[in-house]
């Protein structure tokens, strides 16, 4: 009567931590990775038969065994030597890998960036995803997450539609304030992928400071062709920012104006803007 | 050179309180309401033109005004009068309503359930989701989130694929705690959609309880099956369980045995495993 | 030139999980605690001497040695156990244990409360705390957290202090809702630690629905009144209550009245509310 | 029989944002800011009067009212203008203000840092507190949240108290990770808050990288000597640290060693040290 129609399984939450020495200058790389296996798997849930499942232990053993076995300067690649590894498995038809990076950045000291230690950099996370179907070609992702930003002109929002419960006033002049997050696939590698993050991100800081916006879905449209413009191995880039809102507070009741000066933060509710944006 | 392939927005976090009395016996429906759009949007990421763009903040005005205007016994309803407004907009082909329900039960008093004082209940918090797509039949699903439940017994791991990376023990006894995150498919409404949404849950407590786990997909197939068993109206459920575990402490250096008894609870890494089951 | 003032160290986190086996029936506890002590601790801060320095992994180890070692019928006696053997060590001088525990009850089925299944239950989390000086009689604090309540009318606040800056409409009847931070000190023993929790979280939750309240002050001192009523071994509790404000949405643009009906819930800013009972 | 032996309120989570425009360089402030009173509110909560109760809505007015009429360079002043104020009202005797500054940072472009557009900078959250008591010195405290640093070796912990609980070994190099939190008192105002809490940072970071340390309270005794020596006008600082432990992961059952490479970060349990270091 009931039939087993998708599944998938995995570790999340695998914190790995690889220091590389280099006499004194030591190398830091923090990675929050999760595994998701999808694969001839059905028996484990209709029958309770665990002969083809690999323990989600397994897979956490995995990554700190590759980990340590192998030399990678990225997440990316670090992703597709998982994914190269669980594909060995007969039963597992499709490997995706998720991995956020730490943002740690060398402390600044009088004698220059300090050789180790170490101190929460950003803006925004990094974040990589692989997708490994058997038979099919990889499909890279990088992203970053939380990169929040703030601008306090150049956004405008009016001439939209308006109804009987439409109570927003236009406005030419807003602070605009979101929290971007975006992901974009590789259409093939980059020659280094740091560097490719990094040209995406300062692109995406850029875009938003100098764009004058007519909306959120306005700069979200500029930020993307942007990105396309700037970096020639991405194919595609899916971008979501919330609308971290800013309201004018009323003085009036105390006899003052606000000529957008005094502002407040709300968190809740909050516009949410996704758009997704290819080469043709 | 660029292309919009996919655009959608809206407003998250809408948070409404009703208070419907009837005489001294007040009801409390508290809702975090999101209401998400698709259509004809496409100029207001290219051009920066407003005119089809109807704010988030009008939708979080909608919310409100609405739950004045109509009576509704359920959030499923309420997503309904929420999704019939927004389609009367030519521009838009698409609204999807999510809502959670706080979970708010009468506190008990000496002369029975009190008639206008509540106190958070569980467990878990019911959820519902509603996609209207112009032209296409409704679609709703329930669910809930957060229920968290643990079992000391009946719960094994065992016969499982081993390699050169598995460490983990066979156990024929663990424990077995996970926070479960269901949603189901309606094919049609049931007659109350709180008494199918108790039904959905009570089905899955009793099952998680009652049932010998091989893993936890094997639970996740028992609770499935028993859901398309227990609800006529449920056309497919798909459930989402990290396994929150519960690792046996090794008390050997201390001189001790652990005969099953002490467990040190850990937060990451977790496993997570995905089923969805629908009716044959 | 610098000189310590005050110092101490512990272990936070330690989530221990006790099952506890009567045949077919099986009891379990789960306990976040936290140890920390003070005492002769300068020279491991001001010489890098760490003769005298329990670490913190020993106190971890500790409370799962002790949890498997003794037997212990509430969050409190395990407190005391705990303090009974970190003042062994000749240089500690002051512990402090904290514990929460995690509010599991049996699920109900056909047969009554099951014998080994739990699911998270409620209302807010019971918490303990123990103060073991050297030399000074032990002090017991049991408490409650997050217990959130919301009563839907029978709740005022009027004739307050006005000045240029008040906008606040007085109001006779308004949503009150909080989440009940509360900690009380035993003079002695109760009989039942269990037992006494229970009495004081009932009590409150009916004072709350009960009070006709003058404002969130006036409820935190009938509170207060009512748990020194009701439990005599308590000599004295403190309670804490942030406002989580239901504002009633203002309609009118709409061409609507809102009669006590529809309101937004708030996050930010909330007032925040203390006050200390004591026996006179 | 019962008596209010303590009681404070106020409101949190007030946001300000305030924008000040210098033709086209604009500067942010935004904080979050906490008003605390404490005075002859007895009344209020024994008799429900609240004639003397200042509504703590009036005194998130007063938050966005005051910023708009004053000029300020620091939190420290805003919150000193803050007390000014409500240490008018007769029945007001203490008055605490925290706030926390966003650390918004300007986007750096071709053209030099930007003149309206921010994004999240860092490391660490700047914090301010100030409690005026009628009739007493006011007192000033400044600090940082949240300063994540991680050093990746010169960290050592060793020569401990060992029983017969302790399973943890020596180690002469380990991973130092931990997020400070600092909070120190201003004996006397410095020039410049702003200048005074970037040396304070800049001087525990370069203490955290450059201390041989013997344990994390050996460098909070460290960092506390050195904001001392740095910063003349501070008399106390207190420092908390939390250990966010990396632990060796054990290869050998893969046949790998692990020559300090290979790290698994853990959040919880954790030891939690702290410190309070004054001038002699």
């Amino acid at each position: 009567m009931a039939r087993l129609v998708e599944s998938s399984y995995g570790k999340c939450g695998v914190r790995l931590t690889k220091v590389v020495r280099d006499g004194e200058r030591h190398t830091l790389v923090e990675l929050d990775v999760q595994v998701i296996l999808v694969g001839a798997f059905d028996k484990v849930y209709t029958e309770g038969d665990n002969s083809t499942c690999i323990p989600t232990d397994t897979m956490k053993n995995t990554v700190y065994a590759l980990a340590r076995e192998k030399d990678f300067d990225s997440p990316e690649a670090f992703a597709g030597l998982l994914a190269d590894h669980f594909l060995e498995f007969g039963q597992v038809s499709c490997v995706e890998i998720l991995a956020e990076e730490e943002p740690w950045t060398r402390i600044s000291t009088d004698g220059g960036p300090h050789p180790h230690a170490f101190t929460r950099g950003g803006p925004g996370v990094r974040t990589c995803r692989l997708l490994a179907e058997r038979g099919a070609p990889r499909r890279t992702w990088a992203g970053v997450n939380g990169l929040e930003v703030l601008k306090t002109t150049r956004s405008a929002f009016a001439g939209f539609h308006k109804d009987r419960l439409t109570t927003l006033p236009e406005t030419h002049d807003r602070i605009f304030a979101t929290s971007v997050e975006a992901t974009w696939e590789y259409a093939r590698a980059p020659r280094s992928f740091a560097a490719a993050f990094d040209s995406a991100r300062s692109c995406m800081l850029e875009c938003f400071a100098g764009h004058d916006s007519a909306s959120v879905q306005h700069t979200i449209w500029a930020m993307g062709e942007a990105l396309l413009a700037r970096v020639p191995e991405i194919s595609e880039v899916s971008i979501r920012m919330p609308n971290r809102h800013r309201l004018l507070v009323n003085l009036q009741p105390f006899g003052m104006d606000n000529p957008n000066e005094i502002f407040v933060a709300t968190r809740e509710p909050y516009g949410l803007i996704s758009g997704t944006i290819t080469r043709e």
